[in-house]
């Protein structure tokens, strides 16, 4: 199957994107390339003007665990994400349907984004490899 | 690993369901076998007298969101899924499991779904494919 | 691409959790192997006090779709996935990075957990298997 992972994201909360860098980044510490595509709510999250900022949690956290999320004081997923490609190869490439959706250009969105692509471009970079939906 | 693609479907939200008709006939306009299996919330959006009914954003989208996505103007999910049928191998079935709990039969459903079958059939039709879960 | 699945569990409501459950066991009566790795919500609700405890379903439900999923009567996620352990090669990790955000010991776990890891033993454990994100 090739070792490459690739992560399709959608949601744009904080504790899924979270959960989501933490995937990638371990997958990118284990030497395997990472093809990140960016949907909807996700792809919003990426917005330059809004990358640091609160993108709240599922709704399902409840208070509490809303709270805690808040209080772990771990790094901010786009960070870990930072440091991933630092360290590995890690591509992040924004939807372009979702781009015409959200009304985005390229320059609004933050420059963890390495570009723009369709959906067949996608899966043509995750070749053979796994593809995750989050 | 095989070309094939499998999608079990879970969410009902408009727009989960358009990020998935996307990527199914994506798959489906590049030659690959496409299974898609409904549950849940998924498997109630494709009942006949509800496919074109509004099923909501996910909570997240907010106010903003859920008016970009109402205003895009793009295809409807089960209008992307009819094409990708007719362009490609594309079969949607709906979970056994998921019928019983909502209580229907396979003639309240669309004619998008070909079919009812068990979570055994389903990895047997998914065969050495990927398996995602939206 | 061998035939072990993986499930990276992150949602924590009843219906998310019961649809793991059935694709867990499926996959365990045929022989795979499976692994699933808690995350967030989902080792939340594996909590040895909160278990059999009411989760939610998915806000998309409705209250039509809630009182349907009560009245359904089938065996509870915990009881599935205590059968799929005893009929097959089922192992149950819970992510150490959200032990941590949870304020977790394996002691509060239910004995459904067989232990704790970090993300990079749940990558070699699934190996050349797929993985499937709920």
């Amino acid at each position: 199957m090739g070792d490459s992972l690739s992560l399709v994201l959608f949601s744009g909360t904080d504790d899924k994107l979270n959960a989501a860098a933490v995937l990638v980044a371990g997958a990118a510490a284990m030497g395997r390339k990472v093809h990140v595509f960016l949907q909807y709510w996700a792809l919003d999250a990426f917005r330059a003007d809004r990358v640091l900022k609160d993108h709240g949690v599922a709704p399902e956290a409840g208070p509490e665990g809303a709270a805690a999320f808040q209080r772990h004081g771990g790094l901010h997923w786009g960070e870990i994400l930072r440091q991933a490609k630092d360290i590995g190869e890690v591509e992040i490439q924004a939807c372009s349907l979702s781009m015409d959706l959200l009304h985005l250009e390229e320059s609004d969105l933050d420059p963890l984004v390495d570009g723009v692509q369709g959906v067949t471009s996608f899966y043509l970079d995750a070749g053979e490899g796994r593809i995750v939906f989050i």
